[in-house]
């Protein structure tokens, strides 16, 4: 384990500073009723639309400084804020808001025959630790998501979105002040040196419960590699699609074409295509020719080479990458076995899709493959929390303690145990 | 199984060697149906029987040099087999066997409104590795709790048991092979060499999933210090009694007396009592009086030692230690504010128990204490997994993530999403 930085004795003091008044929040929070909670989201929605024009302005200011600093297209995206986008925001404040408060529910409940009645109750993490790159709208999903679960956020965004994420943040703060729920609930680390980050990690292990990571494979590999405290996130998405031998061609075609298409930039995009060799005749040109017209490069095994001429030839390096883009590696294979075969050795065990009409295959196939989410006949990009139904999510986990796919609100929640007795003694 | 010599040098190679056989045997012992884990356990339970001398010998070998090597009685009672204590292990098999399979339970099933059915489902964890000190039994208990929870156990037991957990391994693996299950499923580290611990807690993260230690707070403390992977565990467990001003006196009395004295070194014993100054007239020395007189040592506060003057003074020290041992600290404390109050700031957030007939008292208790475990008007000596009806348990964890409390067969799997469909995509 390494520090990058020793951090300066200010950016320490401060950073525990800070975690001292989340653990404190979090103790109000843990007690606090739902409608407090959703009263401060909604305010923070409203304060968020009545700073429109001041928030964006605070952007424009952050998307200027990082275009002269030559950020490249796709980050100068992610940074940029326009009306839309910002009233997006705000709507995602109020659907959480509209969730279902996770807090003290009753997960389970049995008697003892000695009479004690043991209850397993939902209550919050405590302090979650978010450590992202420069997207303003984190700053407002992260903190809320966060407050829902009845958990204090610390926030810790990237520099280049310094003033707009401090902009949105000052919004969701007087929210919570709306509320009567305290400012330390959700906080935003102040200063821009990247020792905080080091501090978060590994420096306040009492104050942070969970590390949540978002951003890329860079960002998400120093957090797993430097962190004290649990983490929950994904390093990358290299996501399969295995077409069986008993798939239905138009079906294959269209969940493809969907999962490595629809969004290339996405942890649920498919990076790779599996072919069972009974159907390599039938349906891998017409897949690979719906792919290339949509303007997707194929690399394929010596086999796809010979029947799609158009493919350039897979590496090994191939198999292990996630583009993120328009790109897809394509294989022959020889059945669900060696599908299997081939994800247990180059998958990240995140999102996995079988097109089959077999139901034994996908049978075999969700059983014995590792992965956090295994599709049967659908798209890998319904890997999404809110595809699940949870409403948000905080990111995607694949881990294998805690939470695994989607991290929404009540993931982000632990339990304890409540037993009532009258009297008992163990003797 | 013969256990091979450790190639000297070359700890970490053959700590990576048994964890690609783990985790291959993982993969097995994820799709085996119950009736072969459950035979591989009742077979070596038959085997342990039936090398009862053996056993016996060679733990009497261990025993010897252990008392040459100057063990404590406490450690070497712990280190000690005879005939009655071995059945007990052999027993504990069968009992596991009798669990119902976590393996493949639906936890979760929901449609979404585009016709996407999904299922969470639970899983095995993988490979867990343990490291615990010289308790031969633990040897059986632990690989048994995690082959039927479908994971493979790497197991580390302390040098001075070497011979008696190789014995007993020795039966867990001829179990393992009449029941057509792989070796691998079980394995202890066949080097007392200490580098090995080291190689399990941060050189073999692709093959550990999750590390549970047992032992005393050191044992626990390294492996919290050093883990790269998640670790279940707690580190102590300072459990307190509060007495509250609503407290039936008798049952405060047993309460107390068990919670403290029916087992002094087990981590839920109660280390500290907190009586409410309303009942400290009544209550107070009636409760201390039962636990002198089963001769435990009272240490209190100013106002403890006025009302019973044989309580020694306890120092900011004592409120912090886990005694394990016939002694407690006393306080008096204005009510369930001061008593939450001294918990969190006190407290190691494993046990708490609360006396009172007061259910608004005995409600705010459990609902604002963040402790894994609340009991009401029951001693605390109840955290344990066979109490909660959990069958076994591989030990009690603190942690926020994943597990609190006693971690039983459930506690140690995980989940996975299983989505069907019928060709969604999502557009």
């Amino acid at each position: 384990m390494t520090l990058r930085a020793a951090p300066t004795g200010d950016i320490a003091a401060l950073m525990r500073e800070m975690g001292a008044r989340a653990r404190a929040a979090a103790h109000a929070l843990s007690l606090a009723p739902r409608e407090r909670k959703d009263r401060a989201l909604r305010a923070g929605a409203s304060i968020i639309r009545s700073r429109t024009k001041a928030i964006l302005a605070a952007n424009a200011a952050d998307v200027e400084a990082g275009r002269a600093r030559g950020l490249s297209p796709a980050l100068l995206d992610r940074l940029t804020l326009d009306a839309k986008r910002l009233e997006a925001v705000a709507e995602g404040l109020e659907t959480i808001a509209e969730l279902d408060d996770p807090v003290g529910t009753v997960l389970a409940r049995w008697t003892r025959p000695n009479g004690l009645e043991i209850s397993r109750v939902r209550v919050p993490i405590g302090v979650v630790g978010i450590v992202y790159e420069s997207r303003p709208n984190v700053t407002a999903d992260a903190g809320a998501i966060c407050l829902k679960a009845g958990s204090a956020a610390i926030l810790r965004g990237g520099s280049e979105a310094r003033a707009s994420s401090a902009a949105i943040h000052a919004c969701l703060v007087e929210g919570l002040e709306e509320a009567g729920l305290p400012a330390g609930a959700i906080q935003l680390v102040p200063t821009t040196d990247r020792a905080a980050v080091g501090v978060m990690l590994s420096g306040m292990t009492e104050f942070i419960d969970v590390i949540v990571p978002r951003g890329g494979k860079s960002l998400v590999a120093r957090v797993q590699e430097e962190a004290r405290v649990p983490v929950l996130a994904h390093l990358e998405g290299i996501c399969h699609v295995y077409v069986d031998g008993a798939a239905d061609l138009a079906m294959a075609r269209a969940v493809t074409l969907d999962a490595k298409m629809r969004r290339t930039g996405i942890c649920g995009a498919a990076e790779t295509l599996l072919v069972d060799r009974a159907v390599a005749d039938s349906h891998l040109v017409p897949i690979l020719s719906d792919l290339a017209a949509a303007g997707c490069e194929i690399r394929g095994d010596e086999e796809v080479a010979r029947r799609f001429p158009a493919a350039k030839p897979a590496s090994e390096e191939d198999w292990r990458t996630e583009y993120l883009d328009a790109i897809i590696s394509v294989r022959i294979v020889d059945g669900v076995s060696a599908a299997l075969d081939h994800i247990a050795r180059y998958g990240s065990a995140h999102t996995e899709a079988i097109v089959t009409q077999d139901a034994a295959a996908a049978e075999r196939f969700t059983r014995e493959c590792d992965s956090a989410i295994l599709l049967v006949n659908a798209s890998t990009q319904f890997a999404d929390g809110g595809e699940f139904g949870f409403g948000a999510e905080i990111g995607i986990a694949t881990g294998k303690l805690h939470a695994r796919g989607p991290v929404g609100v009540n993931e982000l929640t632990t339990f304890k145990y409540v037993v009532r007795g009258s009297g008992q003694v163990r003797g």
